[in-house]
């Protein structure tokens, strides 16, 4: 066999983009690990599963999987506008948040953009940014909530093309009210969108998402399958915006990229609400569980109307990076914040009693060993030459 | 409610495409029409189905739905490799070859970049390579095949980053043997990367596809389980290609896309080869069928090493058209191709037998009805002021 040079030749972007992988599946961890995890509270996935309905409908839909998904996912999308009372123009599913903010970005960003956002929130986003040679501009957690304000005035002082929020906030947990988030829509500057991802908000309070309004041109608002609705295995979400803004999706998604197994599921899932209402209080019950878990270990839990409650290992990220390993290696898989002061912190995702019994098992511990493993390392630096 | 304007800013290359959709789905189509086909038989879809194993497979998955898929499909992308005899770092997961074909232009494709391709050949790959700015050079067929000399002739000629060849191609159902092909790539230029789509690859005669050599820069090739494997439904294609390109599509894709439903049926599927094999010997036999009913109806089928026949309607496009509009009106979906002289032709999928018992009544008055309705066209033309 002949090595053949030079190959192909890449986009100047594509050569300037690092070989980055956003997030490391706990299955690869699983692998490197060579054991699985005893307790799954990473991913924020859902533990206490989808509707019942909503497994059946797959199995069903798996014998006829033989057919091409329908390229409009006309069903799923006719049920999202009747649940939502906006029109069906204006619903767009695919793949994931991930697959449509990564479109998003490909529609509006050319190198050299720019994009305000929270530093440390969602990384998904700024890789999709990076891909299209997008300029990031970060504005800093103001007491681990998002910073309206400064979003804002970032966008309007850089001319910015979008500007991101997550409400309720990943990795924080934290969020801001309807009227919040209102004002900060209505303060959109000219040629700027809001991107409004609020993949937790079923987890979130009452009056925490503002009204939709598909006539404001302003925003667009990310919601999912993968949290509340516990369908994360297969990847779907939707987009709500004004209809001229969907329509332009239709320019460069990849059409048929849905399948049909997942949107039956994800119909049946939306047809169950009694459901979704069961697996609220149940998300409710477990974080209180973790903050009591976590009162107990010394540690201080943040407030969260996600399914996730961030907690603040009361040191800095050497710490609670300690805490991480630690706790991997007693088979407790959680993620924390990338960017300080967030990263004196980890996310704990709600899942069953069986899954947070081992963290109230093997927390003590693991902060004991972290503890001890980031004084050693003290001690050495102190003393190296 | 107030319109807002001026709304979101695209960039220049998104504002310059079309509002384009490559294919209109048979629900789409059924949706217009108010009614559903008897006989579908446009999408080159599997009515065989895939392997029960894979069903089942898909059944049991989706009971852990609520888990993200593996971002790696690790164990799914370990079984291609260990079936193909690859590395697996030369193996690469993804929402269908459409899905991949994009991410690969994404990768190469600048605005103004060439890629050379034969007119009328797959219309998805046309629309990622304009999604990305590229300029398509076509080549035209050469006696309903494609033209591998032409091909490279141009590619050679144009500079161009991309040369794509479909093997069995689609629309036409003809193919190259695997020394046609090896030729080929081994002319490819410098700096260009060929692209050879075997979506229909499992039907077409042994000695059809060249060996897999993934230390040659030159070549990637796209392999589906839509096709021969029955799973259409679930989006889940392939690239085989050296390990460096593989891993560059880990700098943009999409790396939750997959989900894990859909990988656990195509594991499934890629075990049961007594089913692929039962699967070939149907589509042969439907092929055979279809063709002696286009014969029986005066018609010419085309050879074809797919799991469709391309059946040549002894006129030009208008009867070709007017053939499929009025087989549509009997409740039978065909395609056909878009470029003439190959748009003399519609193209008919393999099969059950219940379903060809419907084009093998229908036919011959769809005909007679379209020759009518094109000879009435042309009197009129010829009578027009």
């Amino acid at each position: 066999m002949t090595e053949h040079t030079p190959g192909p030749r890449y986009t100047p972007l594509v050569q300037s983009l690092p070989q980055t992988v956003p997030f490391v599946t706990p299955e690869t961890l699983e692998r490197q690990r060579g054991a699985a995890f005893r307790a799954r509270l990473g991913a924020n996935e859902n533990g206490f599963g989808p509707s019942p309905h909503a497994i059946a409908a797959m199995a069903r839909e798996a014998a006829e999987a033989w057919k091409y998904g329908d390229a409009e996912c006309h069903e799923l999308r006719m049920a999202l506008a009747a649940h939502h009372g906006v029109p069906a123009e204006a619903v767009l599913v695919g793949e994931g948040i991930d697959g449509l903010l990564g479109n998003l970005c490909r529609l509006m960003i050319a190198p050299g953009d720019r994009v305000v956002a929270t530093r440390g929130s969602y990384p998904t986003f700024a890789y999709h940014v990076a891909g299209f040679g997008g300029e990031m501009l970060h504005e800093p957690f103001k007491g681990d909530h998002e910073n309206p304000q400064a979003l804002i005035a970032r966008a309007k002082s850089s001319n910015a093309k979008l500007v991101y929020l997550s409400n309720p906030d990943n990795p924080m947990g934290s969020w801001h009210d309807a009227a919040t988030v209102q004002a900060m829509i209505d303060d959109v500057p000219d040629g700027c969108l809001m991107v409004l991802d609020e993949a937790y908000i079923e987890f979130a309070p009452e009056g925490t998402a503002p009204p939709l309004d598909v006539s404001d041109r302003r925003v667009i608002r990310f919601r999912t399958f993968s949290k509340a609705y516990g369908l994360a295995g297969i990847r779907c979400g939707y987009a709500i915006a004004h209809p001229d803004l969907i329509a332009s999706f239709d320019k460069i998604r990849n059409h048929f990229g849905m399948g049909r197994v997942g949107p039956a599921g994800a119909r049946a899932a939306l047809a169950d609400q009694d459901w979704l209402a069961h697996v609220q209080a149940e998300a409710a019950t477990a974080r209180a569980r973790i903050g009591d878990i976590a009162i107990a270990a010394g540690l201080q839990p943040l407030p969260s109307a996600a399914n996730f409650v961030t907690v603040d290992c009361g040191g800095d990220g050497d710490l609670a990076r300690a805490v991480l390993a630690e706790l991997a290696a007693r088979d407790v898989f959680v993620r924390m914040p990338f960017t300080a002061p967030q990263d004196r912190c980890i996310r704990i995702s709600c899942a069953p009693e069986a899954e947070l019994a081992v963290l109230e098992a093997e927390l003590p511990a693991a902060l004991a060993a972290a503890r001890a493993s980031v004084q050693q390392a003290q001690a050495r630096d102190a003393t190296a030459p």
